[in-house]
């Protein structure tokens, strides 16, 4: 089954815009067993659309679309597909009921093209759009099958999850059997090293399947298993999960698709811990990424950005020696690291105290090379580690790996006093 | 003169990265005046390969490759093309300079695979790559023209500014006068807005042409201009950002592709002043955006996150009967704001002092509602700003909005503080 996906738009064209869809249906569908072979951009241009459908019809049996069923004139991906097809467009009665709710709720009249986005193409399934106006619409004709999805990735996503992919499962793929999928994320090791590790599964694989899962910044990776229900399903990814987290026992720190700071927060949630930070170089990241998680608020008591020498003597109390003369080992050491971590920590009265101090760059510091960073974890009534990391690349690199470390490095903090819990 | 994008990759089928190249190579193609219609992705297969070349030959003057172009076997963008036009792939000796000493420098013997990395099509114009290994190149053959560059954006992107671009404009265009650009930053006013205060301008431009910028997060112009000569570009450009300043000028803050933290910084190091921040709900975000640029340290100290009461009492004096009690303002109000800056300022002991407290979400905090938050500002001397904000979005949108809205008022602060030097 061969699947071209098709993304509609004259703002993809002029790049003012970045293709995201693409790159997420294309994950969904090798997930679903689906080959993507080519994908192509158009513009809001009813004559090269039809050339684009045509070009796709005589290489691919599952044509995907994502945008062009909006309310303007420049709209018409639905009017393409339709004329070539040789369909009439009908109006949806659930999406122009939505529509007229939409605009009577505002107190402001609907103008006839908005009533355009609630048109389907007659013999279709229409695919209710949950998070947005514009219906979109699966159909099969002949040899091909037909997905039209709406641009915005916050509509797209999950009219793709809740509508598009069941239709594609039932009505193409004809699975009696859904597939269930499992995201196991890990911290502390690269995506290279993860996949040595896991090599022979890789290649051995055949239910549930394995692959690298995608996404900025973070080492992933996802099962795949199709099963008549979800007890089957879950049997079957968990003995695969087992096997996996046995060879990565410090590296897996969650079994769904989570960021690490996620896992810290419910740990310390779950365990009545709190954390603190003294940070320097990253000038408040660490803190900055723990606030993204909702709940954060119980774990997290705040902390301080020491960006100079300053702020870590007069706020955190490092002594000047430790900072400056001919023997001090300067704010970037173990020394400073220890210290602030500590103090944060006594300060703030947490359970835990986070510190990084290093040399982000560009140049040289107290001449020390860029990239040489230390990072410090305090507990109450435990011992202080520091960690020595030396990060090859830019500014923003150096301060992004040494807030991922610690992160990691908390992680595995939690993990041991969970187990004296 | 019509463009097609293609871009060779299975990684990008297989959804495993975007495509940012797209969206990069349409932009500056658009500012070159070349009309993309077009962009497709194809795998590494020399078949498929082909035939999306043959189908781009029809329908554009200009094929612009990106990826398939490095040491493996499955690196085929040039193979595909040669075989196309009937041309032999030479080594083009510079390149393979290049990837001799890279090697010797290593003490690692290079592979046959990677002497692929030097080959370039007979006739071509081999396009040099600064920050890789693998030469690019640009070919006219025929009607048409073909500019091959490297995958990685990082490698991309120089060799597109300082190789293929000025090869268009000499050979394709044949311009015989360079284009130059100019990218205007705002802050402070939405995408639409901008828009409309210049819709006069921009429907009746001419030369230079004005076009927004596209760039995530943020709002940007882009004037372009034809000239013999910088002076000459420049006197048309200014000319233009003279009249759009002149109609936002508490908009407009730089008039090149820096973030708002760039011209900030640069502002208060030029003034010798110092700032300091007491973050509540965005965690460190403030503080962590100025720190991404270098040179920071000058005027940056650092701060507190004051993530919890706790700390807001403790660390920044804030009074008990604001945040607790019946009739206490709480945490987020202006009196807390205004507290929280003047006490930052004062403990750090900085010309400026910044302050951020609000109701991040999700769900209400003192029975207050999302998107609720106070800004505050303090000034040595001076009187303090708070701004009330009421953001619509979800947590990291209020976070960031926020954030962004500090900076601005920071920004106009610097604007007025300079003034007065």
């Amino acid at each position: 089954m061969k699947a071209e996906i098709i993304a509609v738009g004259t703002e993809l064209l002029l790049g003012q815009i970045v293709n995201t869809n693409a790159q997420y249906l294309s994950q969904e569908l090798a997930a679903l067993g689906i080959d993507v072979y080519f994908q192509t951009v158009v513009g809001d241009n009813k004559e090269r659309l039809k050339q684009a459908i045509r070009q796709a019809q005589e290489r691919a049996d599952v044509l995907v679309f994502s945008g062009g069923i909006g309310p303007t004139q420049d709209d018409l991906t639905k009017d393409a597909i339709a004329e070539l097809l040789g369909r009439e467009l009908r109006t949806d009665r659930p999406a122009m009921d939505k529509l007229t709710e939409f605009f009577a709720d505002r107190g402001v009249e609907m103008t006839e093209n908005n009533k355009r986005q609630a048109l389907v193409i007659d013999g279709c399934a229409p695919l209710p759009n949950a998070t947005g106006l514009a219906v979109g619409l699966a159909l099969s004709d002949g040899e091909h099958h037909y997905i039209v999805l709406p641009g915005p990735p916050s509509e797209l996503k999950p009219m793709f999850e809740n509508e598009a992919k069941p239709w594609l499962l039932h009505q193409v793929l004809t699975e009696e059997m859904p597939l269930y999928s499992r995201i196991l994320k890990f911290a502390g090791i690269g995506e290279s090293t993860l996949e040595d590790k896991l090599i022979d599964l890789i290649d051995a694989q055949t239910d549930p399947t394995i692959a690298p899962y995608a996404k900025e910044g973070e080492v992933a990776i996802r099962l795949s298993t199709k099963a008549a229900n979800i007890q089957e399903a879950n049997n079957k990814l968990t003995a695969l999960e087992v096997q996996i987290q046995s060879r990565l026992p410090e590296h897996m720190y969650a079994s769904e698709d989570v960021p690490i700071e996620d896992t810290i927060v419910k740990m310390m949630a779950d365990l009545g811990l709190t954390v603190s930070a003294a940070e320097s170089c990253t000038g408040g990241m660490v803190m900055e990424s723990l606030t993204t998680i909702p709940g954060s608020a119980s774990m997290l008591k705040g902390g301080i950005v020491c960006y100079s020498n300053e702020m870590k003597e007069k706020m955190l109390n490092v002594p000047r020696d430790y900072l400056e003369g001919e023997n001090a080992p300067g704010a970037v050491s173990r020394e400073v690291a220890e210290v602030l971590a500590e103090q944060v920590r006594m300060i703030a009265d947490t359970d835990f105290g986070l510190s990084v101090t290093g040399v982000a760059g560009p140049g040289y510091s107290e001449r020390k090379p860029v990239g040489l960073v230390y990072i410090g974890i305090a507990e109450r009534g435990g011992a202080t580690e520091v960690f020595e990391l030396r990060i090859k690349g830019n500014r923003d690199t150096v301060r992004k790996r040494s807030t991922k470390t610690l992160l990691y490095r908390l992680w595995r903090r939690l993990v041991e006093a969970e187990k004296q819990h």
